[in-house]
């Protein structure tokens, strides 16, 4: 029988072939020092679990509307409005089962095939999985390294831009290299966007990862509100990322087409934990602060342990869960051409396991630098330090 | 700021307006007979919210695999295959947030652009909607009424097929005519869709809500498990319609698409709604058959109940919670054209809320019988028989 042919542009995130070699490298005996997973290994904050149980137990067991429970649409709209200085309704906002369905959901609403769509790389592999599949396309962006982290490749991003480009995906507080745009550099990006009409595509996974200063949406700026959806998850700040609960908030009509969508695909999300939610989103802040504490006592162990290698030097990021350190020097003085070739060996070698830039897109044109992504946010500071311990002497070796 | 062309070709379920008026009308204070739901108001067996509170205990809260974990995707393969006397292996099951989103995954593996898809009319309306937003080419196909209930038009089936057809969609335990067809129908169904070659859409929601005899599926007989997915749904059988937990289950080839598509669009299913499923899906039984003695109760009342009203004649049909009756003779009674102008006044004089025929898809060419669909899976036998008698009142005014 045959598949379709279409299949041939669906791509998927290798990332999870380094989580199988990890599991089966576990298997055979090894402690792994499991820095490759973005997934979150803390526990959910009591009073969410406890709401959702009581939600049970009150019969929110049945459909509910395909857009989200009114409760939670109202609490999500309040709560990103207000930390963004924008006013938000109910109807602006779409329930998802993650914030991964708002990629797809997203272009099939305002991207036609043939359409170019700039999406940052290295970036979060489906977008560009999703914009090839749906039939755009995409159509890369890169970043600068600066001695703080990295600036986008402006200069790129406007000579990229065309009369078929129709929409910009921007992911601030950025997976896998922890960008976080400066003022000056989101309000150039959102100039651009208006100069030529495109529709934005505001990834806000990380948003409220935040380890000093306020997080600020480009959405906020002058003129953007009407163009941009926000990715909203539950994930990341409240440890739910087994959960699956987010969000879609932007315009009416674009969110009109979400709940269209929702009804097609999914009928609604889970009742009861968006039921368990509507509390929790502008509620008791221990839980979520407590997250970022613990998250922060693990960026900072990180980092001075990449630093304690000869020819890594990184910045604390101020904001997401992962380090993206240049491994260049390391490369040149093993000799290696292929970073994956690394990541291999690491593992082996030291147990540690992590993901490269190559999980993160294609290299672009004149691509020269050699980068590593490490998560922290599923590894404790114990394990961090005896594992980067390790590290070091394998890349200085 | 302009939405996508193609969302022209994106349908919905129209019956969420049915919903939305009988809320309206409630709120003016009335009481509504809700048989207009494809919801259950029953409660889901304690076993499993119990197994769901210890999983998310257990701190099952992280990401899982985007195939589903692999204990649930063993648990399944053994249940349905069992009840098919069919061998599946756990890499035959991919997870799925209901049984909704199988329908839409299947036809992006297995339909490109322009190819025709054969789906039945009256049917549940995703099936066209999905068609056409993905590009194919939907080809309705209808029911023939007999004394007993409905038959499959297989001439029309016969005639319809194309060689750009690639897919049949097959709803046994139909929605929402109730529909259950013979060995004979069946045999002749699959013998179509081997000598042409086509995929099978296999939607057996309500393989489990049977009342008399034991539920046969086409994936059982020779040629079509290799060419059939099965649409599995915990929703009807656990009242578990608010949770949304399903599954694609099929030759492991396609089965490897679902989960790329899964990674692509919600990353996973709820990790600990998986974890509490695992014993259920084969286990204690108690809840299950408590729920189908409850439908089986209801269902008694609704068909006594509609068989009372002079004009309407129905028999109780072995599987789903839907019936359909003919009421063209209503119609004429009354002098109306269209049965939703039927439904609107039911609504307005008796509080009684149900759907019709053209919720399920436009109207066949040559269709004259009007009918209307009652679902007795959100509404208790005390308010059937109440909400008929009084419907039974305004129908033979």
């Amino acid at each position: 029988m045959k598949l379709a042919k279409r299949l041939d542009n669906l791509g998927t995130e290798t990332a999870f072939a380094v989580a199988a070699a990890a599991t089966a490298w576990a298997a055979q005996g090894n402690k792994i020092y499991p820095f490759h997973l973005g997934d979150i290994n803390i526990a959910t904050p009591g009073n969410i679990v406890e709401a959702t149980e009581k939600a049970i137990a009150d019969g929110y067991t049945g459909y509910c509307p395909g857009a989200g429970i009114p409760e939670l649409r109202a609490a999500i709209a309040a709560d990103v409005g207000s930390k963004r200085a924008l006013s938000y309704s109910a109807d602006q906002v779409s329930i998802q089962p993650g914030g991964k369905p708002v990629i797809g959901k997203f272009l099939a609403a305002v991207m036609d095939p043939g359409d170019e769509v700039l999406y940052p790389n290295p970036g979060y592999p489906i977008y560009e999985s999703q914009i090839e599949f749906q039939g755009g396309v995409a159509i890369p962006y890169g970043y600068v390294e600066t001695a703080a982290g990295f600036d986008l490749d402006l200069d790129a991003i406007k000579h990229a831009i065309s009369p078929n480009t129709r929409v910009l995906i921007y992911n601030n507080f950025q997976n896998p290299n922890g960008a976080k745009s400066s003022r000056a550099e989101m309000e150039q990006l959102a100039e651009l966007a208006i100069e030529n009409d495109l529709w934005v595509l505001s990834d806000e996974a990380y948003f409220e990862i935040q380890y000093r200063g306020q997080a600020e949406s480009i959405v906020s700026l002058p003129g953007m509100q009407e163009r941009c959806v926000i990715l909203y998850t539950c994930s990341k700040r409240f440890a739910m990322t087994g959960w699956r609960l987010g969000a879609a908030i932007g315009p009416q009509a674009v969110i009109a087409v979400f709940n269209k969508l929702n009804t097609n695909i999914e009928s609604c999300t889970t009742h009861f934990i968006q039921r368990g939610m509507v509390d929790a989103i502008a509620g008791d802040t221990a839980g979520p602060n407590a997250i970022i504490e613990e998250l922060r006592q693990r960026r900072d162990a990180a980092v001075a342990g990449l630093n304690a290698i000869s020819g890594i030097s990184i910045q604390p990021p101020s904001s997401t869960f992962y380090l993206f350190p240049n491994v260049t020097r390391i490369m040149e003085r093993k000799g290696y051409n292929d970073v994956n070739q690394l990541m291999q060996e690491a593992l082996t070698t030291t147990n540690v396991s992590f993901c490269t830039r190559k999980h993160f897109g294609r290299a672009m044109e004149g691509e020269k630098d050699r980068y590593i992504r490490l998560a922290y946010s599923g590894i404790g500071i114990e394990d961090i330090e005896e594992g980067l311990a390790k590290l070091k002497t394998y890349f200085e070796a």
